[in-house]
């Protein structure tokens, strides 16, 4: 049994991960901290765990969290740095659903995040927690930086192609209009979340530069080894008047060796064996519904024309796209089956 | 390891029971028949079965079906009382989601649903499926007429008061005003269901008269063992701009012994052995959303005068109000655990 | 042509109340005043004025203020009372969209709002705005408590049964089950009502006491001259996952009298001068997208027993429950049409 | 005052017409024929019109639609083209909110619309209606195409690009990914359309081709007098679970003239005198919600990288994308001021 310790249980990426690891059979959870309701009972927050958990948020206590196996933040940005190397050294893995272990680029981090690193020696060190792409590095990480969601539709969206060993698509001049649900903003007390700014409304956000674009840029890089090749990728979020959802739309342009590939084989074969990416068949719709509340990621392919290929991603962005890949990441670390206490079935209607 | 059988399945209770029963660990689901749909694969029509569920729609064929241990019609009323009988010989037991044994009045079951019944006599045997206050009976039935949704919150919202063995409340002037998301009308091509219909909008319906009425009154009488009293219940529906989720207000006025009588005590104590029914603390407001997708019903109590109680109780139409409780009972009439394979948490948010 | 001030523009009263009055033949918007966005245009912050008003908030300057024909006070409670005497005494008109000038009971004025009236004698001397029922005093106020959302759906809901010159209806036991749309909770950055708490969501709220209750019964009193007759009325508020809309369902008993008169004709009667208040025909169900963005009131009956009926009630609540009968109001005190600028058709879809 | 007929009122395009015209003030509404519903009253369709419209569907009656001075044909592709000559023959004007009139290549027409054009010749006649850009032939046109939804987004926001005078963009790849509310889709009892299937939903859609395709390579060409250069265009739609709203993101690669040119102030100029079309300032963001039943379009522009632009472009896809927009071309045919009874301002919230 895994012990497992939440740091920064009040959002959404929080209460995802105790809805995921309560119905766990391999892990316990044993602490939940807050720093703004220590004493309160999670279930007064978040009235799906009446009669389910009986904890109550702890305050931050550095022992107590080392007491635990696992510590995931699901914190703000900049938490999870000042705390990671104490909790290693007591043996304590870490899984951060934050940014602070996703650039390894501390230029940018600061750029981005508007703050100094403050553990750049234990960020070499950690590793990226796209599941698919690094598990062999998970297995044997300390310190996890779990990717965004919106970078974990791309990557996994262009993986197939970028590991080909041969270049099939122009590195140079990839788009991705993205959409999320309103719950990858978070949870919080702002004038522009609430229901009436929300509803029956689509708008582009961020248009000028968000957070996840060097993430994205970065991971691309990694994921084929063209350090650069990605500084013409564009990369627009949108905002969906729904709860939960992500949907990437990515343009690409074929090479010649590209149109001369059988892409949707290419794509069925590199995710043969994952149990929660789905190449669906050709002319196949991914919707964000047929993920809600479950791990899985759906891809689908189209061609309109002989040289552009639109590959279309559908997460939820709580789950795949954030808890469910971080719990699916601890598993990994544990040594446990990858899909354990992840297998829920999309909630449909 | 049960063998399930599930007649219709193309129905938002038949997806649901299919979610709940794969996740089920005793349960085996083998076979699923449509009239209309032989052949497809269910994840053809359910993208959220897609990796997780093989089978393709069979036709309905009697002999299968007896393969099985249980069967559930998640069919448009009148199809189980055609099959009931036969599959009841073979010893399979029957559990229908539909009006066909929910009433015993044949009367009234010929008003409302506008057809004969064609098997009084097992209609008589069978056992109305309201898990918390039948289940005795419910552990030897082999016919359960699982209750509809609205029945379901108003019995186990009043039980309480009926069963105290004095009169705690007025019979005959009880006002019940529910509400349910739109998954409550089923899956349907029909112009008042589709989207644009029904966003944003909010209304009665069937104000003149719901199927619901006469079971809720004649589920009141058995329950209380007061004929006849129960003939002033009004009833009115609602339609709310959701998918899922089922909140009934119901108003009450108070006798000399309810207004001496500790009710919130009274209600605690009612249910304080039952899994799946919440009694929240005084002061509290139920809300929909923290049930989604999860097999338990919250019940608040308020009392804004002396004399007159409101009892507001919650579920998701779907899952306590229909599969959840269907499955509750299958659970019990096998002799397993309860809450086997119903533990599932709220999708929250 | 009428010059008009609002105070505090910055609300969902305030924004429509903007856009209604832009588009009336005879009202000129001279003013808008916000003590926390004086100097942003109002376009800014409300997009959909671009390029249709140039203004921008001004601070609250009340010799400003007594340029203007009319003055309305889209602001908390507890504002229009301090500046109301000055205006009136300037010879400017005030309509206040808040509580201040709809209780005259001092204490309950009190009790529910937490503030001691500071202009008492101009309360007493202000008129109550339910346009339909105080007409002719309100062509001659100078202050005006404009109804809260939804008193103004009780009171038309029930105004022909209390004129009806006998008891038709038992007093001392009505039931108002009331559904707003999240709007009626006004703009506010607070996390119960941010998009993603809301949505796919249902619930009752105050069920203990809501501010609506006291104005209700005051209001009743008065339409029907019976002091203390209303007492046993029950108020129950829900809110509905949607931007506009109010529905109120109303049970009444009816005595002797009420059963052997013609309900439906009464009402139509009662209301067949009013240019925004539909009597509907047997068997119909208001639904309040029918009324999205116009100031019509829905009215439908049902006798589901001899001796009880159900009012149905539905309007927008930001318009007939709030700026629409404002500008109702001023068309009344000005001497204009009493449907100049307000025949807006509902938005449908 | 313009007498109007409409055939086939019974759709979204055909009740928005009515919204619009009923308002408008230089407008009469003479006549709407059904099909499908002749002799019900309009306002029992649509309720939003009880007490505003008393008129009922009349059958389809060519003789009766010639004593109109306009008709508008809100029906499905095939109808407006089968009556258009002889209307025109009798002196009136006709307006197509259908795709009769748009593609002037018949290949293409019958290819994406599945029937033979059956009136070449009038069709050759005939002016497609974005107003904005083909005033000065929509003032003297018997018979109008009235522009698809998607279409016009694309057109009002690649204009100014090709109207320059010169090759700011690079033709061949332009990128188009659209999103619209699920009005676009009309009023079908459908099951894909059914409110449990779209709510809390985001997917792409017909990806492999979409009928609005051929309609934008062809007008882009007629814009820029380019024929063939845009073969390269990828348009892919996506559904938003919102009634009403368009939003289209579209990425264009900037030649090396286009990276010199002030392209904010291009767009300014070009739209200066419209007043339908806003271009917002640096760092906008369009909402649709800012056009909810308004005849605006809001463009912005943002430019990530120096040679790629990124134009998002809002309407209201049943005003400005449909029956607004035909609204203004009537408008213009009849010598009227182009924005007579289309001021209406957004519905925020």
């Amino acid at each position: 049994m895994v012990e497992v310790g939440i740091v920064g249980g009040t959002g959404y990426t929080g209460i995802e991960l105790i809805r995921l690891l309560l119905q766990h059979p391999e892990a316990h959870l044993k602490l939940l901290t807050s720093r703004t309701e220590a004493g309160l009972k999670v279930s007064d927050m978040f009235p799906s765990l009446r009669g389910v958990l009986d904890l109550a948020f702890s305050p931050l206590d550095i022992e107590q969290l080392k007491t635990c196996h696992v510590v995931f933040f699901a914190t703000p940005h900049g938490v999870a740095m000042k705390y990671a190397q104490e909790l290693v050294d007591a043996g304590v893995k870490v899984i951060d659903l934050a940014a602070d272990f996703r650039l390894q680029n501390l230029d940018k981090f600061r750029h981005w995040y508007g703050i100094e690193h403050s553990c750049p020696e234990l960020l070499k060190k950690s590793v990226y927690g796209l599941s698919e792409l690094n598990r062999e590095k998970i297995k044997h990480a300390d310190v996890i930086g779990n990717p965004g969601c919106y970078p974990t539709t791309v990557q996994l969206g262009l993986a197939p192609l970028l590991k080909a060993g041969q270049d099939l698509i122009e590195y140079g001049n990839i788009i991705v209009d993205a959409k999320s649900g309103v719950s990858g903003a978070g949870r919080k007390a702002s004038m522009s979340m609430i229901y009436t700014e929300n509803t029956d409304n689509f708008k582009a956000y961020a248009v000028g530069g968000h957070r996840h674009h060097p993430e994205i840029v970065e991971a691309l890089e990694n994921i084929s080894g063209k350090k650069g090749a990605f500084d013409g990728l564009t990369f627009v979020p949108h905002l969906v008047p729904m709860i939960r959802g992500m949907l990437s739309t990515i343009y690409v342009n074929l090479t010649a060796a590209g149109q001369e590939t059988d892409l949707q084989q290419l794509f069925e074969q590199f995710y043969q064996n994952e149990a929660f990416v789905d190449v669906m068949p050709e002319d196949s719709q991914p919707e964000t519904r047929s993920v809600r509340g479950a791990n899985y990621l759906r891809i689908a392919l189209y061609q309109p024309l002989p040289n552009r290929l639109v590959i279309v991603v559908a997460q939820d962005n709580l789950v795949k796209g954030a808890s469910g890949q971080a719990i699916q990441n601890m598993n990994i670390m544990f040594g446990l089956n990858e899909s354990l206490g992840l297998n829920h079935i999309g909630l449909l209607p």
